[in-house]
């Protein structure tokens, strides 16, 4: 056994969505679509040194990691890192649970096929309530089309086959649990409705016009990300808000060229791995 | 539309397997697992030119390639690089049926998802004789373990959660063909127990030890394999003969330990991807 192990994480970014709750929370999550992006989570399992989290830093309590050290039934001491917005639509919460389940079986030489740990790291994200289909992405990387929801075993994913560069820009955080409880009829049927176009054309420019669509029909959109995608449209980029945070997302320089201060960041190639030791 | 795109894929050594062949070659497959390694094959689809396969700058003609043609319908010019040893286990053909399908929807703008074009490319891949699961591998990357047969929405897959150096040696190639249809029920009664001794310890050392334990049921490992990995038992480090080729792959600098003129390279992080435009 080494003394520590790191997993790195991609971020991921919701295009649409149409959540599913069931009891069994493998089985819960949703159908949907969105982009891996390379800005991520590093998340580090140290044998030594009791359980605890720093996050950045700073001490930090997520009910999510707390979860997936539970179902391990692990003591290590977590130190994670990461340069995205918390809060602001890219799953880190999801990326946290995910890298502290594979840093964490790599660092006590645990017995888990890598199904097992994306299990753990759903079921924990889901009850934590942080979460819906982030880990199943972060997982697979690329540009994940959720086709069923749930965990490996139950969830379906395909692919938009592209790669591409990105730029985003957050304005804030949002209250997702206000929003996703308000009317999930409403976000359920427009979410089947964004599937529907983005199988017709599975492509990058598709799955912008699927999002800015879905957050058009379930007035998720906020003032900032409306007047940012505006401002995109004149560029010939691609741009849409990220759900669910105040964070707008272009292709390529379409942010940067509108005028925006933002970060340059790329689709992620393949999903969560374990470095090298 | 590009003028050209291109896609890189992952060679795969498979450490051992159960075949199974069924009338729908999308159910057709392999139980079993392996390693996907970086070293691999970039294809580039362009647009003008005609229909046509170079491999390392000489015409080709491969099978799988031209029924993937045939398949998305597309008139490609198709220039293929690898730096692999051909037919010696590392799933060259497999690797060049999806990277002709990757990069031909590309280049073409189609509509396929990456579900749709990796059926395609194992499909082909099982038609033309030259593999049963190196696609599905190759395409997700890392340590695939293929649970179930069978391209997507028929096979199941997991994976070892694991990162790790590696080095190969190829001492030439063997006649695939004839082993696999020698004596099925031998192969398959030991990829069975294989995988069985794998699951229990999803790990590159179980991983190592199920592959030589199966290699040495099924009396398919050949003298010189043997031999190296004899050589590399002393040095600390794992070996193992790829299936099927005469070729030994060893972790970390095993090879190279034990005096072999050996390559090095490492598992594949995330599965094959089309490049950046």
């Amino acid at each position: 056994m080494t003394a520590e192990a790191t997993a790195t994480v991609p971020g991921h970014v919701t295009a649409f969505f149409s959540p599913v709750w069931r009891d069994d929370p493998e089985r819960t999550g949703a159908r949907g679509a969105g982009l891996t992006v390379t800005d991520g989570v590093r998340v580090t399992a140290q044998r030594a040194g009791g359980r605890g989290l720093t996050l950045n830093g700073e001490v930090g309590e997520v009910e999510a990691v707390d979860r997936v050290l539970g179902a391990l039934d692990a003591d290590v001491r977590l130190v994670a890192e990461t340069t995205l917005p918390i809060g602001a639509g890219f799953g880190v919460s999801g990326a946290l649970a995910l890298g502290s389940a594979l840093a964490t079986n790599a660092v006590l030489a645990g017995d888990r096929t890598e199904n097992t740990l994306v299990s753990i790291a759903h079921r924990a994200d889901v009850e934590a309530g942080t979460g819906l289909g982030d880990v199943v992405a972060q997982a697979r990387g690329g540009l994940p089309i959720r086709l069923a929801p749930g965990g490996p075993g139950h969830g379906i994913l395909d692919g938009i086959p592209a790669t591409c560069r990105l730029e985003y820009r957050s304005f804030g955080d949002i209250d997702t649990a206000s929003l996703i409880t308000g009317d999930v009829e409403a976000i359920t049927a427009a979410g089947d409705r964004a599937m529907e176009r983005l199988l017709d054309s599975p492509s990058v420019p598709g799955l912008f016009e699927a999002a800015r669509r879905f957050a058009a029909d379930t007035e998720l959109l906020t003032p900032r990300v409306r007047e940012a995608i505006r401002a995109v449209d004149g560029t010939g980029e691609e741009a849409a808000m990220a759900m669910l945070g105040d964070t707008v997302i272009a292709t390529g320089n379409g942010l940067s060229a509108a005028g925006y201060d933002a970060t340059a960041t790329r689709t992620h190639p393949g999903g969560a791995t374990l470095e090298m030791e």
